[in-house]
This record gives structure tokens, sequence and C-alpha cells, in this order.
């Protein structure tokens, strides 16, 4: 029986850039509509992803990218779930979220904390020397706070080693981990945390077999999450649980997946990564997600939720 | 204008030891009235405290003890709470709560786990082997798990250091604090801490001067919580307010310390310890404080709460 396959791209704005590798504020991606399930399709082309327009061709033919499969599975599920009328967010624990700093901002970070946040996630990689006082001024002023530290693979490893070590020791003790700090390799991640003395964390394609990270950071987009998992616990890696800086309706599909590992594997999921739509300008999607709060807020409604506003968009048909 | 006193003694059965220099399994305290306000009144004579007896005899004397000033401060603010009628602890954030694992039980931890507790603190120093091999064990079962060791001061500082290094060095990351390890020196305990790479909590009488630990253990019962948080802000230490393994009113009286350390000092405190009602055979007062939880769950009434139970206990006038 074939599909009936329709898309709706959407822009969103960031406040400001959200990503050591990029300088750009706006970002493309697309809601798709398959039969009766939703599903976000967010490809990050400056992170190695093929183009929107490539990912919905591949949607509308072979489906060789994980992160068009990834939108299908999750679109299935929706479906399902909107079938039978389960609102999937509700009555299930969703673990709780980090804050993602956007930029080195007193204020951002006394409302986080003032909103209950005791984990920050910051990008680290542009300015080291900046970066560096930030954390020392800011870790001095809030001490309960713990610090995730985002390099996107922006260092060499003799620099992200010349960074963290230029970070006080009592500092380097609240740091939950360095995800990316450069490239994944055995020997130079194993080096890096033993002179260094923090746990590192790994992003994207090498998870499976990353044995020298003490975390591992699952992104539903694009990973499958169960198959991550087995192998985190075989590895003794916690796991996080992080959206794609992508639509709400994608942030909704990452929260699930996080509230279903953390059912099937107690123990594994550490704080997430879910909150990210107030790194962009609101929209009507957004705003059903509610304030910037270390708890995700379903958006209500059947499936992943958004009922009424998904019905309203303007669909078009992918052929 | 004469005081009108009255208490109540009390008894705590252990369901276990619950301190490594005790094998002490019943725990006697009282509850105090002070005009229309109560407080908890319980010294741990193993810890150094005077006995109830002394406790009670300086409560109607000249309060030299600051056990017992604090149990009045902490009863007259209960009495003007409960004259205009307010809930102590409702509509306010009291920080979460550590899970409190009495001794090394595999059922335990899952149940900890299951019921969302993220940091474990557990008691070292009585089987020092069987210890680090139950915590390595534990950490790879649950990588989520963030531990507090708390020894009470039972090692010497070399033991201590062979105790920590003798942990695989990506556990020692999973280690949010080691309390009083061996007793407070400023050389002792900076050698230790920069030898092991975790980081130190002070408890009890060394606090305001302890500039070598990095977390400050505000127990409210002896303590005085303004006075510590200023010093540890002064030192950049994070504060962990706990009970003292008291009487529910007790723990209630906590709670509102570390609720108002949280409004007071934003940023400073960290998950906290005052869910211990669990540590012991239920009574009616810990029946309303819920199930064993990292949230704090008010007891209802007015002031630190309790009003029907504590209308009904038979006093007795303290002369």
């Amino acid at each position: 029986m074939a599909e009936d396959l329709w898309y709706w791209k959407y822009k969103l704005t960031a406040r400001q850039p959200v990503n050591a590798k990029s300088q750009r504020r706006e970002f493309v991606g697309a809601l798709v509509r398959i039969d009766e399930g939703f599903g976000c399709l967010h490809p990050w082309p400056e992170l190695g992803d093929p183009s929107l327009e490539k990912c919905l061709e591949d949607l509308a033919g072979p489906r060789r990218w994980s992160l068009v499969r990834r939108t299908v599975r999750s679109a299935k599920e929706d479906a399902d779930a909107r079938f039978i009328g389960d609102p999937l967010l509700e009555e299930i624990d969703v673990p709780k979220s980090h804050a993602t700093l956007p930029w080195q901002d007193d204020r951002i970070l006394e409302s986080a904390v003032s909103k209950g946040f005791d984990r920050i996630k910051m990008k680290v990689g542009r300015d080291r020397a900046a970066e560096q006082r930030y954390l020392i001024e800011a870790a001095a002023k809030f001490p309960n706070l713990r610090w995730r530290l985002d390099a996107n693979e922006t260092f060499e490893p003799a620099e992200a080693e010349s960074f963290l070590l230029g970070l006080p020791e009592e500092f380097r003790w609240k740091i939950d981990f360095v995800e990316d700090p450069c490239p994944y390799a055995e020997s130079t991640w194993s080096a890096l945390k033993s002179r260094c003395g923090v746990p590192l964390a790994v992003d994207r394609e090498a998870a499976p077999v990353s044995s020298a990270a003490q975390v591992m950071v699952v992104k539903p987009a694009s990973d499958e999450p169960w198959l991550l998992a087995e192998a985190a616990v075989s590895m003794g890696q916690q796991v996080i649980v992080t959206s794609s800086m992508e639509h709400p309706l994608g942030q909704c599909a990452a929260a699930w997946e996080a509230a279903k590992l953390n059912v099937q594997f107690p123990g594994l999921v550490g704080v997430c990564g879910l909150q990210t739509h107030h790194l962009f300008t609101p929209c009507p999607f957004s705003e059903r997600l509610g304030r910037w709060s270390p708890e995700f807020q379903s958006p209500g409604g059947t499936g992943l939720g958004f009922d009424d506003l998904l019905e309203r968009l303007p669909w078009k048909k992918l052929s």
C-alpha cells in the first residue's frame, strides 16, 4: 500500500549563533506527514548531514540516510499513538534537561539557576580565554552547578588538553563531561581524559564503538536509541538523550525516546538535553512546550502532540 | 514573660545501624513545645553531642549548647507561622535529596533508582574492600548515579587516600564528595583532595574555617544556616543541607532551612539530604512525609506541620 507523503518546511530563527561551526542564524527543516503520523526532519549540513532537499528526495525514494529513516520511524510511532488516542508524553517520566547557554551571559545564567537548572551546557572553542574566565567566575558565583562543555570537535587534541588544564582542578571536578573535544580516536581520548581528569562524551557517528568515552550522547533524530543504549550498557557509559535543535515536534520525539530508554534501562540515562526551544524565537509550537525549565512539558494532544496546529499547516504533497 | 515549656521523648528504631561509629539501633530524642511552637531535639552522643537529659536541662536553663539554641530558634519560627496559619513547607521549593543507603543492598539501590534518585549517599569505613567492590559494581550497573561517601572521620588520612585510590579513576569522577574522610586539617585535606582528585565535604564544628573543603554540609539541627552559607559563599563552596537522622518534625525544620537558603543564595545549595525517615520503622509522623523520593513532601498543617498529631502527644512539663 502506497504511503500518503506530505511535508511542510519550517524556519527556526536563533536568538544567537547556536554552534561553534556555524554563524548561521536561520535554520530550515521540514515536518513530514506519513499517512496519519508526523515527524521532524532537520538536517545540519555544517555537521555533515545531507541538505534538506536531498533528505526529502531520499524520503520519497530509497530512504538511505539514517536521519530520514529515523523520521519515518518516529512518524509511524506517532501514527499508531494517534490512532488509539494515546498522548505519548503524558503519564511517563521524561528525564530532566540541562540548560543550554547560547552564549556567555550572566543574565541568562542567573535565569537558568532561578528556574532550577543544575546542569549547564555551554559551547566552547570560539574564544578560549574568555570562555575559561567565564566558567571560573560562574562556578564561583553558583557553586551548585555542574558543567557540560561541548566543543563540536573544534579543538586539536593538544588544544583540548591545554584548554582543560587551563581550568583549575576544582572547576574540572564540576565538569559533567566534555562533548566531542576533538575528533574521536581511542588513543587521543584516553590520554586526554586521564591527563585532564574529566569524563568525555561522544556524539554522532563514533558512538557504538567509543569505549574511551564515559558518556554517550544519543540523538534520536539520527540515532537508533535502543541499539546505542545497549552498546552504552556494555561499555559502562552513561547515556544523555538530546534533541537536535530542531522543531518542537522533533523535541517531543526526542523526549519520548528519552522517556522510553529511562524505563527500559533504569539508572542509565542522566540529565538530558531536551529543552532547546528557548534558543529560537517563539512560535505557536514552541509556546506549547512552556517556559524554560529542567522539566519537559507535554504539548498536549495525542501521539507526539500539537494535533490542532499540525492539522492547520499548509502541507505539500511529496512525490 | 516566662515560657511555657513541654517535652515528649520519642524513640526511633533504625532498620539497620545508621552510623559507622555506632551499632546502636534505637535512638531517643525529644520534641519540645515552647509556648505555641514545636521543635526537635535529637543529640547524637557518639558524634560528640551532650546526652538528651543534659540537653533538656540546658533547655530549661542556660541554653549553652548550640543544639538546644537551634531547637529554640526553630520552635519560635514554628510558633510565628502557626499563629498566622502559614504552612511553611508549602509553595516554596525544597531542594531535592540524595538517597541514603543504610547498607550495601542491591534491592534498596534498585528501588532508589526507580524512585528517581540520582545521588546516593553511603557510609564507608566499616569493611573497606567490600565497600569498594560494591561501589564499582553499582556504578557499572547504574552509570547515571553520583556518589556521596560519608566516612564520619573513621579513616586516618593515609587510609582515606588508599581507600579512594583503590577506586578506579572513572569511579572517582562520579564522587560528588567524600564527607569527613578524616579529622579536618587544612594540610591533610588539601593533600588528600589533590592526590585523589575528589571533592571533600566538611561537616560539624570545623565548617566555618574549612577552606580546604569544596562542599559544606549544613545541619540546621546544630548549625546556624545563614552564617555558614555566608562563609561557604566566601570560600566558593557548595552547600548541602541535611537533616540529622532525627524525628520527622526535625526533618521538616531542616527542609525549611534548606528552602530558605535556596531562595536567599541562588545557585549555592546542591542536592540535599532531607529524606531520612525511611531509615527508621514507620510512625504516624513519618507516614505524613510520604514515600521515599528525591522530592520532599510537606506533611500538611501549619508551621512545620503535623498539627493534629502534635496536639495529641502526651506532653510533659519541663521545669
